[in-house]
């Protein structure tokens, strides 16, 4: 039996529930092994154990408070929480304490869920990095900016953590660890307590080491009864979408792409190229240049005004770079994409999923930058749920992931197919 | 000349500018009528007259900070502002205060606005009236739930405020109190810092006393500069939308947009009938039981979880609702929505405006409802700009407003439309 703090969240919320272990020991199980592993890992901003284990010692006390009674879960540090410090990633907030919970972590304690911690964010969730290392070789970047998160799932500190997307800052750190990331339809969890960075893009996401976990704290946001999960009636039909970015893929996404599809293909999947429409060569820009400067100007308007000097140099340029922006430029951004979300069903025509690259490559060396968003944020801005599935190693034996996109509102679906398709990649 | 306080934002940036009086002065005006109506009108959540003073102090010591200078405005209390308590009009948040300011606040106080004071929200602007009073006649509602807003500005204790809108909450105050109410396109100014009631709806907005000064704050708001107004080269095209909901409109009402058709015919506008798609009869179900109920019992699963006992009755049954929504059934009603949203450029065709009822008829009788949202509400869910001029009067002499609506980001041509027939219809 593996240990405790290797478990899934579906393995713990079973397991306490049969009184086979604790709430309890679960949590001194991943804070054993944040102990050992934090000092070279970072993933954590703050984190108190005391709290952690008195959460876990009330629930073993009490009848089962939900369908996630008992599972620790990482909180990234841009969504507020009333008892531990939301610090930003920024100096600006240091100490800073919210009155109350973002209303997902309401919604996970609600349940039964044990804030375990608050996991390392990018500064403000861009692009400036935290201390975070990856914990598969401490040498290359988590990927951002949901660093803490993926680390800490990926090194088996906790099963399962929120993150958020605003270009790619869900997909990439999740496959950059080697772990199940999960970036929902655009508004599908709640951003009540979220700082944000960009509104019209920021998109609650979750990182875990199993789509059946995702599942799981899926059906707890969205407050419905946890379902058991959708078979997939026949081999899924799969489109094969390199983008207009494949030439910025390395050797070994454009290998971990092209090798699924071949593998899916002989497994009975349906699969056909999918080109996109000429017009979605722009979200990238639209995305990250245009939209996300535009708003980071605008959302971070009280910091500005009162704490310029310590917001990093990089932020800095993003936000100069939004407020000398005329609104005309801003407008044709949101404008390209709604025209392209007015494209989608084009797109899924036939299809149930589009199988696309989710990085650039396997985690670059250096802490210095997260990576590039591309891959990712071209499918934030279309509001479509994704999620990557750590399906193969790069040169340097680091994990590289595809991804998994189905039609906005189709999340069901994308969870179908992305069990389906895992079970026939999976190593 | 008019007394300092019943000056119009564009009067007193022009005044300070040209030092024929200060910041200093039109603050303490302000401060000297709310002094005397105050106790009657009950618009202000928060006010510490001394700090407004302070703020007026430094603006006249300095340079022209920019296009807002000198300029009291106020903040309704779902808005968060650092050096004044932010309450949301519940129980819950009495004393609370913000780290920082909200993004559009911070925004005003850049351009040289004095927050003058938060004005009175119902609870976290919901249906569950503050003790507000329609300063036409103290026996009537003012509408909300923006209500301290709509009262402040049309009691002439400053010249402009900040509200939101979720189903109607600022164009149907507005409406009622006799002033000019503006809901941009949806998102359009920056929601960090606002209490969400149900985000997917949730919109900032303005009430003034002018059109000028409407378009003076919003270009502050999208950080650009301010243009002169565009100046409409023909007289425009507008739609009369009687709504499928005009037979809930009282006599005032439809006297009301069919006066202002025939005559806006009259002075050579070109009118025609806009019969709404079949689709469209859902929107006012969609967004106000459905969307609305769904979202805040998520939004407000921290206050749920923790001071459920001081949540009023109204609003409990509200979230309860919520809580035992099927999922599907608040899919059902996004997608309702984003299906209407596609209809708008054949609604829309040939046109440049759609004028409609604003709300029922004149404000009811009595402060225990704020009145019904359902003419205002289908046009928040369509996430398109809408403005309420003053252009009637009820049986009981107290205002009726038309609406005025553009296509989604179209709002300099819902500007310079109501221009037009403002200085048409005015008396």
């Amino acid at each position: 039996m593996p240990s405790l703090n290797e478990l899934s969240a579906t393995e713990i919320v079973r397991g306490v529930a049969a009184q086979k272990f604790t709430a309890e020991s679960v949590v001194r199980a991943c804070l054993s092994r944040i102990a050992a592993r934090e000092p070279a890992v970072h993933a954590f901003a703050s984190l108190d154990p005391e709290l952690a284990l008195k959460q876990a010692r009330d629930l073993d006390r009490g009848t089962i408070r939900g369908a996630l009674h008992g599972v620790p879960i990482g909180i990234k540090d841009v969504l507020d929480t009333a008892d531990l410090p939301t610090e930003m990633g920024s100096p600006i907030y240091r100490g800073h304490r919210p009155a109350r919970d973002a209303a997902c972590v309401a919604l996970l304690r609600a349940a039964g869920a044990v804030i375990l911690g608050k996991t390392l964010t990018t500064e403000f969730a861009g692009m400036e990095p935290g201390a975070t290392a990856n914990p598969h070789n401490l040498a290359h970047t988590p990927g951002g900016s949901s660093s803490g998160s993926a680390a800490a799932v990926a090194d088996f500190m906790l099963p399962a953590a929120l993150g958020t997307q605003t270009g790619g800052s869900v997909l990439r750190p999740a496959a950059y660890c080697g772990v199940v990331g999960y970036k929902p339809t655009y508004n599908a969890f709640n951003r009540a307590g979220l700082k944000f960075a960009a509104e019209s893009l920021d998109t609650i996401g979750l990182i875990a080491r199993s789509i059946e976990d995702i599942e799981l704290i899926t059906a707890v946001l969205l407050g419905g009864r946890v379902a058991a999960p959708a078979p997939v009636a026949q081999a899924p039909r799969v489109g094969l979408c390199r983008t207009s970015l494949w030439d910025t893929a390395q050797a070994e996404t454009r290998h971990a792409v092209e090798d699924a599809a071949a593998r899916l293909a002989k497994a009975g999947a349906t699969l056909r190229e999918v080109t996109l429409p000429v017009a979605f060569a722009g979200l990238r820009t639209a995305a990250r240049d245009t939209i996300n400067s535009y708003e980071r100007s605008k959302c971070m308007a009280a910091e500005w005004a009162s704490n310029r000097e310590r917001i990093s140099e990089r932020l800095r340029a993003t936000i100069e770079h939004g407020l000398a922006m005329p609104y005309a430029d801003y407008l044709a951004a949101l404008e390209l994409g709604e025209n392209c979300r007015a494209q989608l069903d084009d797109v899924f025509k036939d299809l149930d999923v589009l199988l696309a690259p989710c990085a650039n490559g396997e985690a670059p060396a250096g802490l210095a930058s997260t990576g590039d968003p591309g891959f990712q944020a071209i499918w934030t801005i279309l509001y479509v749920p994704t999620m990557t599935l750590p399906t193969h190693r790069g040169p340097n034996g680091l994990p590289v992931g595809i991804q998994l996109i189905a039609r906005p509102h189709d999340d069901p679906r994308l969870f179908a197919c992305a069990r389906w398709v895992w079970e026939r990649l999976r190593a």
